[in-house]
């Protein structure tokens, strides 16, 4: 890891903590500092008595050698990563009754002043208003204005290039596979655009072992309680395999801010924690890809009145699905909004 | 693994599936069968392929030789699973048009059954009522009621007892590590009794990367939609940790019996259940052990009017702890009956 890579490092973990922060968090961070000579004694003395032997391993030894090394890169570390919201702190830990009760005061008094803090914040917090179509964006023309929905294709000329598609991505999936890549696609777009159809042609040609598809409902009460990142970020696919994602983080600033469920300054700040978020999975050497799914409000009203008609596909439109036809200005703007983000990460 | 081996083993997934099943969930096992020639066949062609040679492996090839032993085992295995809840469907696999055709008809003709099965049950089941006092348990004596309640201990005696414990525990927890030997902990017992107590003073002495502690609550909405043994099953502890449930799988003998959560035949089955997940464990050869913090119903009434007292107790004392008090009669006599169980797996 050269030094850029560090100090990349280091700014991720500095906007990852703020995030938390922001979210309500209370972060501290103590290093428990100890001498060089200090080290070494409670090493030996720890591997002298049978009952701790276990707790020193192979690594222990090595890392205390690399002790200066160590405390150089700690030093960079912890100044880069000592903030006023998550800030850093340095216990002597050459005596245990000193870092015990230094530790449990910090705890104590942190704790506290959070808790004060909170009640205070807690007062003078309005809810958030559900978004109205007077709201303040700008109906500017955006990519989406541009989108050509005249486009077809024929029958015979789909069908031909369905099956060479998918055999290709059959093949490239198992090259991911074995290169160890990692991908990730998203699907939004309006409701009967036909994320659902676009998704089974994609997993039609994938070996099972290699995808999941994660459909987007109502947050359990399981992840409710966490960050609203958590229930996406526990589905990331393990190495050479691909997570599609029916519906996404990107309710945070659809739905969720339509509905008036996420407050002003929560919906504001996702916009740059989701960008965070895809950026450091493709940084990794991942592959990061989004499709809107774009239908015009007259094509959509077509499809609605046909699924209500067609037996079987009639579970697939409720109350639900009209009521959130209402809204269409309001999440036309924000759809708009979210396609003028600046590009991030291209490499 | 010898043959009385492999028939407990089978005998344990036949209960398993009848608990399933018994659950309401609907089991079908598909045995896809290819001679031993066609097999042959099949993994040389896909080696070929450059597209297909990643699904071949070599233990593909070390099992195709083992082809006639795989045959016998297996024919062993289908016929003491196949039962009628759980029936086993052997399909011809070398045309694949027969095969995929009745695979998806068996799906889809045992869904139908299962649907109005189903539905012909919902009509003629009511809802389990809440147990009364008048129960129809005997009030027999039991182990519980010869516990003496008058036994103590001095402070100095419990201080030293203490220390002297907690010592060996903290070697013991590291050497069941080294063996890889993982530890079931359950504390079941009166509001009050001090669960909570007993389990601190044990990971007091418990190095944190060992042990971890699971409050049981009401369950999530997560937890609600997948079998009531679930949520326990996800927290069994790698090899060589512990795991502590304060309350447990117990619950849906008392608490879920006394409120009418569970309905009859479903608490019915759960001590068999209980005990066979409880043997399973064991016979793996890792520790299960079990706790009843039992206190009389005066004792109770004076820790309860304690904690409303104590400001530092006072969030330990709810409504609903006065409300369970109110139905001691009738999990007193669950509590028996519990205890009453034959005892299990000596090992």
């Amino acid at each position: 890891m050269d030094t850029a890579q560090f100090n990349e490092a280091l700014a991720h973990i500095r906007r990852f903590e703020t995030m938390l922060v922001e979210d309500g968090a209370l972060i501290l961070k103590f290093w428990l500092h100890l001498s060089k000579k200090e080290q070494y004694k409670r090493l030996k003395k720890l591997e002298k008595n049978p009952h701790t032997r276990r707790s020193v391993s192979k690594r222990d030894w090595r890392h205390a050698k690399l002790y200066d090394q160590f405390v150089k890169t700690a030093e960079q570390a912890i100044r880069q990563t000592d903030s006023g919201e998550a800030p850093w702190l340095l216990v002597e830990a050459t005596d245990w009754r000193y870092r015990d009760l230094t530790v449990a005061r910090t705890v104590l008094e942190s704790l506290a002043k959070h808790l004060s803090l909170e009640s205070a914040q807690s007062e003078i917090t309005t809810q958030s208003k559900p978004l109205t179509p007077t709201g303040t964006l700008p109906s500017t023309l955006t990519i989406l204005d541009t989108v050509d929905l005249s486009q077809c294709l024929r029958a015979q000329e789909y069908s031909q290039a369905l099956e060479t598609y998918q055999g290709q991505l059959h093949r490239l999936a198992w090259a991911a596979y074995e290169q160890k890549c990692s991908t990730i696609i998203v699907f939004e777009g309006w409701d009967a655009g036909g994320k659902g159809g676009a998704i089974r042609r994609m997993t039609q040609a994938m070996d099972a072992r290699l995808y999941r598809v994660i459909s987007t409902a109502a947050p359990t009460d399981e992840e409710r309680v966490h960050h609203y990142l958590w229930r996406f970020w526990r589905h990331i696919p393990r190495a050479g395999r691909v997570t599609i994602y029916d519906r996404s983080w990107y309710g945070r600033v659809l739905v969720e801010r339509v509905e008036g469920f996420a407050k002003e300054k929560e919906w504001q700040r996702a916009y740059l924690e989701i960008n965070d978020f895809e950026e450091q999975f493709a940084k990794h050497g991942n592959v990061v890809i989004k499709f809107w799914i774009h239908v015009s409000q007259d094509e959509q009203l077509r499809r609605f009145q046909e699924r209500e008609k067609i037996p079987y596909k009639k579970h697939k439109i409720t109350d639900e699905d009209w009521r959130n036809r209402e809204k269409w200005d309001v999440a036309d703007l924000l759809v708009k909004k979210m396609a003028q983000l600046p590009e991030q990460t291209k490499n």
